[in-house]
């Protein structure tokens, strides 16, 4: 059974009344809910928790992490982003959701500044499916609609995705790629860009969906764990050169 | 005029006989004759000059850099990591020779651990050309052939590259992608494998080939520099929803 | 339970000693026998039947299909390729195996020539993992060894797959990508080079885990059947534009 | 000098006056003269000239082509389209514009349908640079807005473009993949989806630098030319095998 554990800030949820309303128990709760009735094993962690509840045994026994954060990405201690990201390497599955774009873990993955534009106008998005063969799009229709929802628009400043799954049209005129599948080491990313605080996006069935669908696709698998380092040949090869600095 | 500026840890070259006898001035300066003659403006830096060589103005001077590292990579200080990053996402190319898979630069801009397999016997690399329509591969034959190679073998610790340029295969009985096009931010990255410090690769002609080619390939365009931020809507929108927790 | 048809052109086994003595009932029946064992759905389909074995009624009972051809690719008719071509973009898989590249229906789904150098010469083949995290890859160790292939090399003329999973090292000098992924409509597609008729490369575990793999990857899931043609506008928008030529 | 024969259908500007008032002289001579002016040596064909314009001569003569075409898809000939299909894997670059993404031989190039959504309703389009750092983004700002458009929308049944440069918004709620990259065989190809023959699209300056940009992007190089069949050993291996079928 897949594990997953659910992360958040969870600071604006006990913070602001009108956040507060639509998660009252978090943002995590309502999500850790969702993927628990889609049949997995969920668990949660929020940041002023010990190590922002993401000790090295949680992670250990989790195959998929999902990430909201927002506003206090740097108080995320660089240990334990350390931690997450040998993880990740090693074959956890991660999904950074919306504000997570400029979490400290996403950053260190992407390698870019992970940069976007933003407006706040309760705008209406559509996430549009272009490639309807991948997993994560199991169930869903052509499109996604979400009444009201914080703009994101490109250029989103990351690696082109390996997959890209969902593209987003906004109300006010921009485009975002908003469903984006990465590899890095064992482990499968997957950035999906809905979820503002404000606005009841978790509560929509097919966002939990998508969030369901992307857990079985970034879960560990059983393939090869690569060795590293100093190599024997596997043919038979001259090794008698010594002009070696090492 | 393209400016390159050929970076080198220049450690080996002035403590091993070995290495000093293939690169007497240090590799930086056989990289840099070379593209030189390629018609480049280039300059050179290395560790132990102040800043690394690589001071604020240096690198705003720079079209393209390339890295050659080994034994210090932890020497190079994070600041000046830091600074090197920035210029790529600004649109700076950066070409990361062999050992420096394992710096911090390309490290940071992989967001893996760049691990691989390695095996130090003089042998014998054959390096094939799989995407022949990349203008890295400009004058370069169906493969190039180094007699004496250090091993790189697959599991490479990368993110896939955007276009995979080279195959290398070794007689020892290992593969490695060992040409790989990389884009993060607004700068072209590109990997290339030759170039142990024990043997003669970079006074290779097909070697340096590839190396000009390669500073062509990731000098920087004209294209837009994007803008990131809040951002007024292009369409006619309500603006009026103030829930905002910003 | 996914429902896997194995086509095979099925002429070498039955006018070759030495093929047969390997494949007495066809290479299908082996691969059929792997995959059934597997826990798939498996039947088979080959040149000499009507309608090659692969009637309307056939595909549309058929989640995933495999290719093995060599010297008859000619005679498979252009009707028979329209009709896997149609299904391939309307999510059924397709595992294309060794020599099934000069099949008229990867070449169709390519878009390229699809050539390759190839040598029997028995030689040792070491297929590397290098993408650990793909499904293909599940109890696949770090490389599969095979000790008599027929050796395929690079430039190997097919678009960049969307994931490389393995990479070929042959004994004779050469680098094949020998394991790639690809998306087409809503098919997935995986090509497998290993499977010269004259070695037993189908009786091999792991060669047989990985064709298991792939029938896994390449089953059509439940992701949204695309609509195309004229569409009315989600929103309120201008139509009185009149100035078609349609 | 790169040379560009830059091919129309030409028919809608001799048989619709809407259209002729945009493109008096057909859409060809607009977009050639747009080539001319930025410094490449143009020509022009149509599909009623003997062979299309397109002579084993012309195509030989070719850099780039460009194509243009829309209700007469049918009526290009299949030799020809082989013709061209062969320059295209030889190295000769193609430009396929808005509408000829139904053309013969982008599907060629493609394997899949290229099917879309669509509509006439003159409205507006912004195609946003999604990879800045892209050569076809050359000079162009941000985005590049069409006040007059025809609205083509998701899914865009191709497969995933080596580079993704541009994605368009629409008025009517739809995004698009507007400017995709792809290598096939030797040859570089662009779609570049804005185009339709009632609006004056090919007008505009931007369009018009997008297409210079396309055009030296697509131009063959000097990479190595892949030899095919049967190859002897690098290597000093064992030829006496015999057990071939072939």
């Amino acid at each position: 059974m897949t594990t997953v554990t659910v992360w958040n800030e969870y600071r604006h949820e006990r913070e602001s009344d009108t956040v507060a309303e639509i998660y009252p128990d978090g943002i995590h709760t309502v999500i850790a809910d969702s993927l628990d009735k889609a049949g997995f094993e969920t668990q949660t962690a929020t940041l002023d928790e010990p190590d922002h509840g993401l000790s090295e045994q949680v992670l250990a026994d989790t195959d998929v992490l999902t990430w909201w954060g927002h506003a206090a990405h740097e108080e995320v201690r660089d240990e334990i982003v350390d931690r997450v990201h040998e993880h990740v390497l090693d074959g956890m599955g991660l999904i950074v959701l919306h504000s997570g774009h400029y979490s400290k873990i996403f950053k260190r993955l992407m390698g870019t500044s992970c940069s976007l534009k933003w407006r706040e106008a309760a705008e209406r998005e559509r996430l549009w499916v272009v490639e309807p063969s991948h997993p994560i799009t199991e169930g869903i229709d052509e499109y996604i609609e979400l009444e009201e929802a914080e703009m994101y628009g490109e250029r989103f400043d990351v690696p082109a995705p390996e997959t890209l799954v969902f593209t987003s049209w906004f109300e006010g005129g921009e485009v975002f790629r908003s469903g984006c599948c990465y590899r890095r080491g064992n482990g499968r990313i997957f950035y999906f860009r809905p979820g503002h605080e404000t606005y009841p996006i978790y509560h929509t069935e097919a966002v939990q969906q998508v969030l369901a669908n992307a857990v079985d696709w970034a879960a560990p698998g059983d393939g090869p764990t690569p060795t590293f380092g100093n190599y024997q040949p596997h043919e038979d090869i001259d090794l008698s050169d010594d002009r070696t600095v090492h």
